[in-house]
């Protein structure tokens, strides 16, 4: 029996607040009004590349959760499992975010805490849903926002897991939400679940305590735990507005590594959601192809480095352009400069 | 000696959001980024009338307790007595606010608790202060938001009152922050140390189980508590874009009614802060001129029409545009349409 | 067996170009991007306020229909039945529009010739989306757009009837896009199909040929077709930004008449999709409430007065927003002038 | 032999300066751009009608004289005899506007003084000039803005009158620049020379010193001077968002009285510039068709009526659009509400 | 006897429509409204650097064609030989550009089908034109856009011939119009008309056969034809928002060839255009000065390297910007970072 | 006994007009609406910083001098020595401004002349003003400006030096303001008051004829005058959108120079006022720790090169963010990308 959608994502949906260009958060007038969430920037991404895609998160029950409803809508992700909150202290989490320019670093201020999200908890879902999805995705964000989403990420990995879907699980660590060791002591119950988890070096040695070469610890992975497929990301930040952007994958099934070239000075407009980006591509890849991961690894490589071109945290290519971005970083001679 | 400030008012500050013109809460791509807070409107509108005003509150030592901080200075009101807190999850309170048109009613989401000035105490602020003002002012919205405020304000009405302060008081109910009971309970206990009192004709009805005429009613304010001046606003809203306003003011020294002929079809831009930009103009009439009540009747007047002709929360006219407005209302005859 | 649509509406889809408030479209250096369409302005309604909607239309593959599509979703509606046009002068339909104010008209350019739209045929669609809703509705405009929309339109009235659908049609008689002869013609081959039949009173009499009074007309199409329901607004026209307007319903059934207070001097912010929005409410209350046609008839009036205070083509009003403007509408004493 | 303008028009470009919507001058971070001039907008206004005009003035030889240029031409005047100011202080006249909202008046703040428009001399047009215009027209503005100015207004004056062309002259009484006894002084020296003249009631009994009813007044100007034609406007201000207008011509030659009906309750954008408009209409009707005054009248009329729904100071009305709101000023019956 | 115009160019006009910055055309609630076209850019260009230049071209009797009107003045061109499209169906091309940022290329969609240029017909113009001007140009575009435009391209190229003018003729080839193949055959027949010959080496290469190095196939081209210049650029893409750009001349005449250093690193804010501004440029050059054609070359290099930094289609840059640019271009030493 | 200021700043103040973006003065439909002022700038930044500052300054009494008003607080300065202007043609100087991008440099236009603050005298300034500052600062502009503000500045000088405030001057030569002979005879006549001087090094050659070394140039002027410190910055411009900066301080106390690493390829997003702001780091840093000469270099390093990246001329750093930026300036080995 087929099943309704490819991957359903758990995670918060926070309203994101940002002056224009390059003002600041304490000046001005005016705040561009845009949607983000670490696991829903996953399922945006992964629904414009063909999936069928939900996000399961509680929203306020007032207009602004109509708003970021509309706009999850607008980015063909599915809201049937969207649960809303009818108390009257509902509220949606905020962050409000300032571009940088060298020598200034971005900035970002969160306003998360008490939300109707950390109210969240398994029973605001039937038990038909677990079975309607290949894949399941969240991540650490989830686990450190409180209790609420804690447990009920922790019962959906195990119930999604149940049903046969794959579990992808992005570290994801912020260190004003969570310590470490925090982290580490319980991410590590839920490793014997994943099937698909992406960990940045930097994160594997600090948190994991990890060593060892960067293969050398994707591979470890996989050896404590059943996780076939182990992601790694590396960004190097020349400046705010120019990144170089590079990946690889381990598969354990087959013992072998994956990689490309780096996406060299990227023009970035927007370096937000350029990592949940990348998860979008390799989970399109992954779910698309089981058996390609240097497709994969390309269609994440691909949809993280043009996320850095686009305003808000979400993507916005159809697998048309990404194929097209692949096809320009690997060929050689004359490129057309635009199609006309 | 000389006190340094005419009126200090205490109460929260917050983040307005609003979608541009008649654009709704659930659309759109932009907000407009404004300050209000009921106190905070009040000392504004004082200040451009001419007073020396300040505001006491509590900010998030973040970029948006900046951005608030610019803004009041912006608006001539002192940030001598504004207290940071710096922990972790400090945070400012939020508002959304959207026009309405007939038949559509204007709406508004609140998003204010567990803020940073519901951590507000007596202790932020230091004994010296009580002694600079001439004049201390909150509302009802301070007392409904929690322990912190609501013993602050007490204490603060209390010290004001001893190192000599007039002390006003703007009962400004709102329904979904307490119950009417608990406000009249609250407010009651206030009452003996009350000078100026705005309520208007509903809530004294309803919440203070007053009976009678509006003239009776204001008066017997004065004979339950030694209140000097009760004053009371009326609004008739004919649609969201047209309003007509007027006001009395009692004064039990002399036993004496004030009023004069309402502004009418008012073209309303905001309607938010009228209210409060009447109480300004009221104060800066009794603090420029006790004894004309007439006059203060009438810049409370001509303070909050002309703030429904404005953007935002906070009034934006000084008393050469009061006078002139003053002077068109009463006139007869021929008016210029503009001074060129 | 459960019909997974409640209304399904066949109709062009076009992109708006406005420039913002009262400028021209001779001058200025923007445009608002917006989306509408008769019969997809009705479904937006109705999904808003709780229906299950879709829209069967033909868009260009390209990035403007990508747009429509995100627009559409937005708007609560599905895209399970869009169809595309990949072909290489495939295009989107265009018009511009700006707003009046007395003595000036709103103007409009229309751009909606040779577009994807006009390509359309029953052969884009399976036959299995006959037996899936409740309700079709479409509207003259479809009928008028060319020979593809036309087949399409017939055809669909005609299977969708077969498979048990209630059939809803709206003259919306456009002078520029054919002559009343000619409506007249093609309208009435299909007037034995339909149920729920909407015809304001000026195009009964001089495209239909009518005489007698407005109740006279409504009937008399009852009894010339097999028509159950029959509804007619009226909208006076006070100036561009001020309108009155009402509507009469009658049913065959009860052979009985339905009508309430006209919603008097509505403050039009963009009067564009006002008409679209009653049958939205019409619609909701016939399809949740088939018995109650005076709730049906409150519900197009209110969703139809409201939208004039909304910019854009598109309702944006709730269940919620509509039973507290239809409350009002009905109230006698003291309204609050917003809840807070 | 044939001339290649039907009207010029000598006067100083403004660049204005305007806060968005009913935001004020005192606040926000944006001023709308626009070019003004009261001869200028005459011009402009009559460019739209079908005549061929132009302008003379002097400009800053900067960017802002080349915006000012450039705008000019969009608006279809010609540039022929536009001439430039290369000196290092050269600079173009600013005025910040905001718009009124009752009780709040429109607010203006000029900075006009040491211009390069007030460098103007007869000397920086050729002779060749004075031929090539069917009329000439100035105002009192131009009068009152030094020597320069009101030296280059009489030269041309007395030349182009020599050439054949009709002088038209509007009073255009502005207390900020001259007193009125300075005004009457200068103008009655130009009077012998003015064919078309426009003056305000108010202005003839206060600068003027006439006496009587109005049609009395506007006759004794022509008993006094050669003055063919006398038009006189009367604008009804009931709030800075209404108005209603209305005007009476008097032509010597058949001592004969011309008026119409007032457009009512016009709902107003932007006044400024609505009585240039005014002239523009009835220039326009004088130079296309001499004979029919009603005619002329009438398209002052519409030209001032619809200008006040139009942003900035400068007409958006073709003919055809004129003509369709004449036609609609006098229609009985049902009106479209806009033609589609 | 002296010409009225130096520069007449044949081309259709587009609207043209952009989201703001980096925002996606899938997305968002605002575009720019602009106006292009490849011949008309070339007349605007050559316009602000002091020619007198006219757009013949056709446009829609309506809004959208009147704003089209009102830009070409605003930029200096004339107006004169514009004809207008009365009929129903009339319509102004439109098309759609935002703005690439590496890896993400720069994106368009066309809709320049069934336009009233398209209907445009050697009789709309009157013989008097073809004396009216030194130079005449047009382009590949106008060629490909159907039977109308060729077949007026044609007669134009023919009939200014006769009467004097300089034809000057730009490839400037698009794959998504016609052919290669098309495009040769038509072009080789007017080949023998041209005086002025722009050609990229790649066009030259794929579409005209050519071969041999970039010199060798600019002379040959003179060879083949009696061509007098053939100017061919090349633009290296180093990423959408950095470009280099430089061009050869070649004079048959006298058997040379003019280059000068690259601009380097331009900073690219819109490149659409800049291709145009070259055009104009060198046309610039050739007909103030026929016999310096390295000036020509370097206004052609410097107006093309500078209009990639002015957003939209046209240039803005006069004769002082350009002789400035030129100047830094080749300048040694210290620089001022601005002038004041 | 305490100073009531840290530092105050004589100078003019301008209303800035800058077109959005990359748009061009002579297009457009918008200005940006900012403030600026060479000494003001420096006041604001160190006000930032945390010291205490005022502006000493001359606005014209109308609503754009009370906007200035409204931003000097904004920006944490002090109004409490800003005097108006009644008189009837009281202005605010205007400037111009346009962003540059490669190879088209920024531009500039001034409007400055016959100003208010040209009308500054000492006689509107009280005594006890002098007592209050520890610093007061000026620069060459005002000395520029005319009689008034020349005569003023050297008054002030002279006064503030009596009553004990370090005097930092700098010279901020502007050639379309005086020549440079004009320049360095009025500021010769000066430095015998001078403590803090800031002059670079190509003005000390071209203005002041010397010559050899930066080092031994600054040295010089502390042997011709009793100047404690000298400051020199040099920028090195690669675009107009890249910039290197950097400065040196030699201190005559110590006979002792200072330096850092440059701020290499700073994303400029507006550099105007980035000198100022160095100015305001280096007092910031003089004025709280006397003695460490290279923490004051390293605030006006820090502080100038993230003005570079801050839209308008004000700064909108504070401490905390200077010092993140000091210390990821000299850091080695990873550094956050941003703080989350």
């Amino acid at each position: 029996m087929e099943k309704t959608f490819d991957l359903l994502a758990l995670g918060e949906l926070l309203l994101r607040l940002s002056p224009p260009d390059n003002e600041r958060l304490t000046r001005g007038d005016t705040f561009t009004k845009q949607v983000g969430g670490a696991e829903f920037n996953v399922a945006s991404g992964a629904s414009l590349l063909g999936l069928h895609t939900g996000i399961l998160s509680k929203l306020p029950a007032n207009d602004v959760g109509t708003y970021i409803k509309n706009r999850i809508r607008f980015n063909g992700v599915s809201d049937d499992y969207l649960v809303y909150d009818e108390s009257k202290n509902a509220r949606l989490g905020v962050y409000y975010y300032e571009n940088g320019a060298h020598p200034r670093k971005p900035r970002i201020v969160y306003d998360r805490m008490n939300t109707s999200f950390q109210q969240i908890s398994p029973a605001d879902f039937e038990e038909s849903m677990y079975a309607s999805t290949r894949c399941f995705h969240t991540s650490g964000i989830t686990l450190a926002l409180g209790d609420g989403p804690r447990e009920t990420a922790v019962t959906m990995i195990r119930k999604f897991k149940e049903q046969g879907a794959l579990i992808s699980f992005d570290v994801n660590f912020r260190g004003n939400l969570w310590t470490g060791e925090e982290a580490r002591v319980c991410i590590e119950q839920l490793l014997p679940y994943v099937d698909i988890f992406f960990c940045s070096e930097d994160t594997a040695r600090l948190t994991f305590h990890k060593e060892g070469t960067q293969e050398e610890i994707m591979k470890s992975f996989t050896k404590d735990y059943p996780i076939s497929i182990v992601a790694s990301t590396k960004r190097t930040v020349h400046s705010p507005k120019v990144h170089t952007f590079q990946s690889m994958i381990y598969s354990a099934k087959n013992d072998c590594y994956f990689t490309e070239e780096p996406y060299r000075n990227i023009e970035v407009v927007d370096r937000i959601g350029s990592g949940d980006a990348y998860i979008s591509g390799v989970l399109y890849g992954l779910l698309s192809d089981p058996d390609d991961l240097q497709r994969a690894l390309e269609y994440g490589n691909a949809a993280s480095a043009v996320k850095n071109t686009i305003p808000g945290d979400l993507p916005a290519s159809d697998k048309r352009e990404l194929d097209s971005i692949r096809k320009a970083h690997t060929a050689t001679g004359i490129q057309l400069e635009m199609d006309r």
